[in-house]
């Protein structure tokens, strides 16, 4: 079942609008969450949407909370999010990173006690559709162990990086982990295996098996003590920072609530837009790995299934579809 | 056999200045390449002199060349590095972004035309030990096919974060191949397998032998098509802002010469210390994987091994210092 954009995003303002979000948040949530599923990341879009509700309804979230400027350190600028909506708090902090780049070449915006900003990637093209550079990482509850360890103790931290593009930004969205748990659950319904070891069974073995990594807890970091290193890495500049909390922090509290992240733009006149091209020639020239098989530049796949919802609506889950449409 | 540093580094240095480096540089050079392999770098430090004393001797390297103030879009500082020495072309980088941080709370030094830097987390600790957060990066020669693809066509754009720290300063220094040319090349010399995948083998399966990943030339990047993605990426970012060589423009000449690199500073004068240890406390916290294991954040072992290093000398290969003694 197909719909389009603009009646996904109807029913998602509606509901909003009925659990007193304001017009301005309700608008931007509703385009957001929209936008994911069109986008092709259906697990950040209308699959997440109910869970999103829930979270307001259980005020985990603070509707009504605005992100409140603390203090300025030189050009870093530190801002409270006041436990308030996570895609409303990122969105205002990468437009402040956006205004500082353009003013200043860089603009780094470091936020804490916000909350899940949802889809990384928004961000990403947030700040590229206004010609910037942007960086941007969050920090989360622990959900996959160090190298070396059994427990849990490491957020999978997602990272974004974005460059502006005259045919189509290139943005890069990963999380430190292999897999996510939504990819481990979905693979695992379908009764799959993962196309890769996605991370230990409970005699510490490397598996493919989703169900197996669901059970033992022990997500694969993604290469091995690399990526581990990274999280726990991008975890330390959020709390040197902004003074937040800490994965460690977010994980003595019952849910995952007050999280830290960084918004970095960078912006100059000249990209270097023909060099850009040739890196994507060059990237793209090699044989592919498998018959008919293609190389693609981060983001590229995203672009192609925007314009495949735009042509033909975007597919949805029936039964989550008629959830929402009776919230 | 075990040698102290300052006999390691006089060495060098009698073998640079005879190569009519000047006295600054001849230092510097030498001092860096002994504390690679003080800090247990070894393919980095005495094992990697005599190939930087090649390029020397082959003029690939200038040693005469001074890195050069282009042009300050806003905060970000744009330098040519001229072809000069790459460890005094990043030093003087970082020590620019240092100031720059401590001015501005940011400094981004982007230098294009630079050289090898040899071991990027020199420059991180070097940020660290100036009380900064340190985040830089650098492309290289095409040597790991990006995912979907056969051929090389990305750098494994080694990328590091330090953050400062009392007790010992918190660095990650990670190349985006799960392992490198050199770690492949030691294992296949000791008739040894990988402790990981670590490429394809000329049929296109994964293999831990080192032997057949240097013959397909196929080496696996960290966690599959994220560690491409995030090489590609970095490649990008230089490229965008330094206008200076991409892999794509390195690998069009003979040699790896002229490449990109990136020096990111932040400062402000609460690092939140406290924090940060509560993160260490919490990640060493769960139990380890294997018997007897442990668990250990990004520069420990680095430390230890400098530790051990001032104490008992440093464990040089005896066939290389040899070498360079004739020199």
């Amino acid at each position: 079942m197909n719909i389009p954009f603009e009646t996904l995003k109807k029913e998602f303002k509606r509901v909003l609008l009925k659990l007193s979000l304001i017009e301005e948040k309700a608008e931007l949530c509703a385009h957001t969450f929209a936008a994911n599923s069109r986008d092709g990341v259906y697990s950040h879009g209308l699959n997440r949407f109910p869970s999103f509700v829930n979270t307001i309804i259980e005020k985990q979230v603070d509707i009504l909370a605005e992100p409140a400027f603390i203090e300025r350190n030189g050009l870093i600028e530190i801002w409270d999010g006041n436990f308030g909506i996570g895609i409303h708090n990122a969105t205002l902090a990468m437009n402040r990173a956006i205004e500082l780049a353009k003013a200043n070449g860089i603009g780094l915006v470091a936020m804490r006690h916000t909350n899940h900003w949802i889809r990384g990637g928004t961000y990403g093209w947030q700040a590229a559709d206004a010609g910037c550079i942007g960086i941007c990482f969050t920090n989360t509850m622990a959900n996959m162990p160090p190298w070396g360890g059994k427990e849990p103790r490491l957020g999978n931290n997602p990272l974004i990086i974005s460059v502006p593009r005259e045919d189509g930004h290139i943005v890069l969205d990963m999380a430190m982990t292999q897999f996510s748990y939504g990819k481990l659950q979905d693979t695992d319904l379908k009764g799959l295996e993962l196309p890769e070891f996605g991370g230990y069974d409970a005699n510490g073995n490397l598996t493919k098996n989703p169900s197996a990594i669901i059970q033992s807890r022990r997500a694969l970091p993604i290469g091995f003590w690399k990526g581990s290193g990274l999280s726990f890495m991008l975890d330390i500049l959020l709390t040197a920072i902004t003074g937040g909390r800490s994965t460690a922090a977010i994980n003595s509290i019952v849910r995952e609530s007050g999280v830290s992240q960084f918004f970095l733009c960078l912006h100059q006149s000249n990209m270097h837009q023909d060099l850009i091209e040739e890196i994507i020639r060059y990237t793209k020239s090699g044989s592919p790995a498998e018959p008919g098989g293609e190389i693609l530049y981060p983001g590229e796949n995203t672009l192609r299934k925007r314009r495949e919802s735009e042509l033909h609506g975007i597919p949805v889950n029936e039964k989550i579809w008629n959830e929402v449409l009776k919230m």
